[in-house]
């Protein structure tokens, strides 16, 4: 979250001035609380206790300290009295934030699971079904988006590296603009297939606009390593990334000027990244054909024998560098595709070498 | 299509050199055939007869000229003997749009549709199943895509209307890097519905970041009219965009200072973009939500009596403006999932009115 979190708040505003809230008198005595601006501090001892046992607040000098979100939930679920205009508007005003983890933390109690306000790693420490503060260890680091921020891929890869490092399960938790949330997991993958290298094999071919014609083993090409596909009788056609990278391998000449093909793209550089993951991809086993009715660069096999005997594509890719921003409506869109058609969604990030990071969407 | 027609070629090239190719001369006596800069000619009148039952070639003085396209078909479908690889190339090279053309042509003629040539309005000209050239009207215009052009909302808007002013309907033929081919049918669209426009109701509430907190009147905004959500118990929100619609109407007071709302979206230009279309849809009894979880910009319910009695909402709502430019990758995804979950999209394209271009994944 691009929000400074609430302990940067706290520490920005040193002079903590209390308000008393105006409310009903004797309610006030029974839970003998405040509104700080770092929370609502209990004074009540059978209230601390209570509250204590399911896990809210902090231990301070003079009572316990509930975090403004703490204080809203229970609000909300009216075990606090409180003026709930001023509540928001304090904690609002005093943590940016407040509102999208205020959301997330209420859907995640609301399913019976802890938290525990997250530090400089992640908006917040999640707890899975089960598991308590005080026996166990968290297990996700969740990370709080909006439907209106942009996601740097470089970011969310360093976060999902971060939380690998340390065995936590990173989440993202994207709040829409009617509250509702998406949970997604993120893993650094690394995938590999069975496919063999292309060997002895020379193919010629005509390189139209958008892809080549094969006059000559052009079956061989498509039925042992399944490159390319039937156009039509013996002939082949082949794909401009597959001709390049077929070109570059020494396994195909072309009969016209073989130059052309970055200028037979629109986009020569995504071209040339595209090319790069599709390389890096086939040497790992690989197969990679295009993922154009998903709308993403490639759908993935993993296994393969030949075209008769294919394998259901278990991946589809889509290309990334570390600077491309990811727009959450199509983050949701591309994962719900994804799982629409039973497959999964690789984010391959080219930099010197690839990345590849699986996006899922889970229950929690 | 971006590239030159092959109409244009041929005026360009007047000087018509012809080319004789090297096939079996056998075959050559038999057919009577020369491979041209605009085609290909047949001068065997059994063989013209033949063809031109099932609508091929064009008579001129010296016999039947056949253009390279249908020439490929026949020789694919082994009713020409030509020499394969002169062939492509020499269509290739008089007209870059051969490939793709080809591509169409052949699936279309495959499904037992016929076609004649495009004009300048169209890339073919497509009869309905079952109808025929020399006894019918065509019924589409066919425009030919590839998936790494890009389409700009203003050409897709223009080709529709000028095809349905003449009664056509519009279809686009996009060409994956497989060869595979996906058809869309295009239409300009009156969105309508009879859900009743606000009055007498005045709320009050405070902005957030990314939401309104309604403190009073928030259930009758929500229940009668199905603005923004419950929030907890009598609480109710509203998205950013409802809350500056409401205000706009004088339907909103906010306690704290409305001029941020414009602060408070990442991208305001945008923001003022889907306002626009929020505006019209609601002005024209339609109801608009998040469309988030369908990575669009609302879903759109047409029917409204109240929350609890809710229809389907038929439509998403993407909002685009003329000079937006189109990835067919993003239109095959969005079209996609659009038809998964059984609604329909539309492109809101904003100009200084709004129209709404209505998308289709069709099977010919």
């Amino acid at each position: 979250m691009q929000r400074p979190r609430p302990q940067q708040m706290q520490i920005q505003n040193k002079k903590q001035r209390t308000t008393r809230i105006n409310i009903h008198k004797e309610q006030f005595k029974l839970n003998m609380l405040e509104i700080k601006e770092n929370g609502v501090l209990i004074k009540n001892q059978n209230k601390i206790n209570d509250l204590k046992q399911s896990y809210y607040g902090k231990q301070t000098q003079n009572g316990l300290l509930l975090n403004h979100i703490e204080a809203a939930y229970l609000l909300e679920m009216q075990k606090l009295n409180l003026d709930r205009e001023k509540l928001f508007e304090t904690a609002n005003k005093q943590n940016p934030g407040f509102e999208l983890k205020f959301i997330v933390y209420r859907d995640l109690r609301e399913r019976g699971l802890f938290m525990k306000q997250g530090g400089q790693s992640a908006d917040l420490f999640l707890y899975d079904r089960g598991k308590k503060p005080d026996k166990h260890q968290f297990k996700y680091l969740v990370h709080i988006y909006s439907e209106k921020d942009t996601i740097k891929i470089k970011n969310l890869h360093k976060k999902t590296q971060k939380a690998q490092n340390i065995r936590k399960t990173p989440l993202i938790a994207l709040v829409d603009g009617e509250g509702d949330i998406t949970y997604y997991q993120t893993n650094i993958y690394n995938p590999k297939g069975n496919a063999e290298q292309i060997k002895n094999t020379q193919a010629t071919g005509t390189l139209l606009n958008e892809r080549t014609l094969i006059w000559k083993n052009g079956e061989k090409l498509h039925k042992k390593w399944f490159y390319g596909k039937q156009f039509s009788g013996n002939t082949y056609q082949l794909s401009l990334t597959e001709t390049q990278y077929l070109q570059n391998k020494g396994n195909l000449k072309l009969k016209n000027n073989h130059k052309k093909i970055k200028e037979k793209t629109n986009n020569p550089q995504r071209f040339q990244q595209k090319q790069k993951v599709y390389t890096d991809l086939r040497e790992r086993g690989l197969i990679p054909k295009t993922g154009f009715k998903f709308g993403t660069d490639f759908r993935l096999y993993t296994e393969y024998t030949d075209p008769q005997n294919l394998k259901h594509a278990k991946f589809l890719v889509h290309t990334t560098n570390p600077e491309t921003e990811l727009q959450p409506p199509e983050l949701s869109r591309t994962v719900r595709l994804t799982q629409n058609v039973r497959k999964r969604i690789l984010l391959a990030i080219t930099n010197r070498e690839i990345n590849y990071l699986e996006i899922e969407r889970i229950k929690l």
